[in-house]
């Protein structure tokens, strides 16, 4: 309609919507949130809601988009809305509150989606509407796979990734530090075991440098460093917490989820890990705006390569560190990419409580340490210090080393982990099993993703102490039936299941004569 | 493993999973299974599963895979499983059964589906692999996003295409006529009110050919030829009945979807219409794969071209049109596209009951019968008969227009729908409201999507009755104030809702000075 049309009759606009009882049905479906209504509920058939309708519940300011299931039945009464715990925990309400269920507003950003679902770009505007509706929940299941799949192929533009990253960035909180350096570290995964993270951290932390480091929960992996951390401090900290802790420490190890920086990236990471994918556009957005939300200004990042990691080639790893520095440009922020090798896992232990074990003997510089897990520690320790000014060019790994020798790391981590609510030891699995070699001969290599498969069966990370333990190593010489390695389970049913896969994928550690 | 290392240990293999009480929740989530265990069950702790885990329930030989929920409280006793009601059909248990519950195999095709994300081709086993499993319901809905999602960029290739539609044939029942020649016909959607097909089998089985007519619902359009048929007839035919029926006036006008024709489709269809797409290689392999299997020898398919049509231009109806027969010329099938003007809607009505009514209009040879629809149908139902041989090229439209004139086409529609259980009248709807003119002058053009988008708005295909009734055709000379359109609505609450869409959309009809 034009402008200048007000004269043509219109029916009065109201919000529509009816009251409800809420009920709190003490239902958890994760992130999902859902409302169930009786089938013959008048509020369905004056609004023509079915099932697997979507609904907009509102409690005064506070509003949840959720799918809506009907019951049949004495489940519900008339009149009633019945709210899973996500949702529930949304709208903040207390039962038998009332709520308003409506249609929800059309989801006008899908728009962007199916465009680039048929190959279309997207700008920035758009990627801007698309991710302030999926932090405001009013994207299903369906519509956040479309979204990541459809970005994957082809694959995220520069002008696309910056754009991903800066919506990201700004649906969100943004931390702001009072120092003029702030130093961060990431490592692309794909490579079991390699828990860098809190010892980097303690080491830049006791050499003056400010490293508040927040980190994710796994993805597609067996740990992330949140889940690995956990097992020896609480890590879901408060934003006072976390800031009492850096300015006390000069670091912290917390996990970001709690800190509500670039929501979006939480939400997707949900989807990609029920799918199994990490595409680099997403990667590369997700990498980069929690770094600049939590306040980096300058990033280390690390890219492992071989032929079972994430990057499997150098090309690869040199074609994405160049895509992560231009896209950082766009925002200010130093990023220096470090390849470092990714044929072989580092340390002993996959999974959080069995990663975390690793890590503390490393600190401790106990005599049982895995020296691949120090040694890659120290290359990037010694490049965080580099970057951030605390060691010249070609002496940061010197530094490093010194740091971890004196105790001063160990000392700074165990400060950091009391300041975060207490160190703790980590948990220790009740079922263990080892995984006999199939015959004698010499271990040539390690199969990264059938390993990190295994822990993943075997319970990782949902389950802190259950993953895997190396007993061997590539160049170990080995004996048919003795253990490879342990699988480590919580329960009973997740260990036959780690073992079935074991025995049916073929070798996870190849043999030769 | 290599063979010959069998004398290596091995844990015992054993069918694990844990015997359960069901229960039915009653529980209407569409084809969605969903099973709801205690948050604190013995089951979830031994098998290590969590809220939205997905798990296999097995009864006897039958098995669905299902989402889960956790319910904390006393919704559940310890030992219980509460199903949703598509678990439950599948599961075909009585109340207090006992179920296996235990996790699901590893969904090994996902890793096509992931290749073909990366830009990856999918071969003919790796596609089989992924509708076996879709058609077992082993894929969620976001891998179901996914799989839809990553095929429509790149579009799917020829041999992909094929792959897919022979995939999802065989993944279903197969229909076999005792006719050398069994005619059918498919509109490639788009274009709201088109329904020709009722009148197109009543024609051509008028005329003597076999016509065995089956018909799917709406995916992204206010009505499907089933959603239509069903307010004349009942559609939902068992497939003793579907050959009764046709054995008897040698054509039907059944719903598809009872039949267990290409059984993937369906479930495909469902989230296309949450996405609100329909790709191209989808499209032919949905169209195709419904005709293979229904037996069909001879397919015409209409493909209307149109600026807010799906196809919105010539080269693309031809593309489309090659591309289904060179599909179809894989099967022996026999295609004819015919390109219609797809620039305006045909008929008065939009919605099924709205449609319907259009339909006996023309077959009753009303006065007052939309002329466009009848134009149409003729045009088809010609082709029709030239590819089944009842006319002779070029003879085919007057064979049809005769058909219609003499009341034979009515008369077959008549006992095809007596037949199928009894002709009813179409429900009317009880909320009606016009769509005011803003200005006066003349219409110049009516936007379809916007105009299907309308009817969707206001209920249709949920419900029957609902959709938009044009009151307005370009060319018509219209005075400020003079209603457009009627909005049809069952209910006030979409009503309301499809004016306010309306009122903000901008020009569904087109007015100029």
């Amino acid at each position: 309609m034009s402008a200048g049309d007000d004269a043509a009759p219109r029916p009065a606009v109201a919000p529509r919507g009816a009251s409800m009882r809420a009920t709190r049905m003490r239902l958890h479906a994760q992130h999902q949130a859902i409302a169930v209504m009786r089938t013959d509920c008048d509020v369905c058939r004056a609004e023509g809601l079915a099932a697997r309708s979507q609904v907009l519940v509102s409690a005064g300011a506070r509003q949840v988009q959720a799918v809506l299931y009907q019951a049949d039945g004495d489940l519900l009464g008339h009149g009633q809305v019945a709210l899973s715990e996500a949702a529930w925990r949304a709208l903040g309400i207390a039962d038998g509150d009332t709520v308003e269920v409506r249609h929800p507003p059309l989801l006008e950003s899908l728009a962007g989606v199916r465009r680039r679902l048929y190959g279309g770009r997207l700008d920035a505007a758009e990627l801007s509407a698309i991710v302030g509706d999926v932090v405001a929940g009013r994207y299903s299941d369906v519509h956040l796979a479309a979204f990541l799949t459809a970005t994957a192929s082809p694959p995220l533009d520069d002008e696309e990734t910056a754009g991903l990253t800066r919506a990201m960035v700004e649906a969100g909180a943004r931390l702001r530090w009072p120092a003029p350096v702030v130093v961060d570290k990431h490592c692309v995964g794909g490579l079991p075991g390699n828990r860098t993270t809190p010892i980097v951290v303690a080491v830049a932390a006791a050499c003056g440098l400010v490293m508040p480091k927040t980190s994710s929960r796994a993805i597609t992996s067996p740990a992330g460093t949140a889940d690995a951390m956990e097992t020896l401090a609480p890590v879901d900290l408060d934003l006072p917490t976390l800031r009492r802790v850096v300015e006390a420490e000069g670091g912290c190890l917390a996990w970001g989820g709690a800190m509500h920086l670039s929501p979006a990236d939480d939400v997707f990471v949900r989807i990609e890990r029920e799918l199994d994918i990490d595409t680099e556009g997403q990667l590369i957005a997700s990498v980069l705006s929690k770094k600049i939300a939590a306040g980096a200004t300058h990033v280390l990042i690390d890219i492992p390569v071989g032929p079972t990691a994430k990057v499997r080639s150098i090309e690869a790893a040199d074609r994405l560190a160049a895509r992560l520095a231009a896209t950082a440009a766009h925002f200010g922020l130093a990023v220096r990419c470090l390849r470092t090798d990714g044929a072989q896992p580092v340390g002993r232990g996959i999974g959080p409580a069995l990663e975390a074990c690793d890590v503390l003997a490393v600190l401790r510089g106990e005599p049982g340490a895995p020296a691949d897990l120090r040694a890659r520690a120290i290359l990037v320790a010694g490049a965080v210090l580099e970057m951030g000014g605390a060691a010249a060019e070609g002496a940061g790994a010197a530094l490093a080393d010194a740091t971890l020798d004196s105790g001063r790391a160990w000392e700074k981590f165990r400060r950091i982990c009391e300041a975060q609510g207490g160190l703790r030891e980590p948990p220790r699995a009740p079922h263990v099993a080892p995984l006999p070699a199939p015959r004698s001969g010499r271990a040539t290599g390690i199969d990264n993703r059938r390993l990190a498969r295994l822990a993943k069966l075997a319970g990782a990370p949902e389950h802190p102490a259950a993953g895997v333990h190396l007993r061997v190593r590539p160049g170990d010489a080995v004996a048919r039936g003795e253990p490879l390695l342990f699988v480590h389970a919580q329960v009973p049913g997740t260990l036959a299941y780690a073992l079935d896969y074991a025995r049916e994928a073929g070798d996870i550690v190849a043999i030769e004569p």
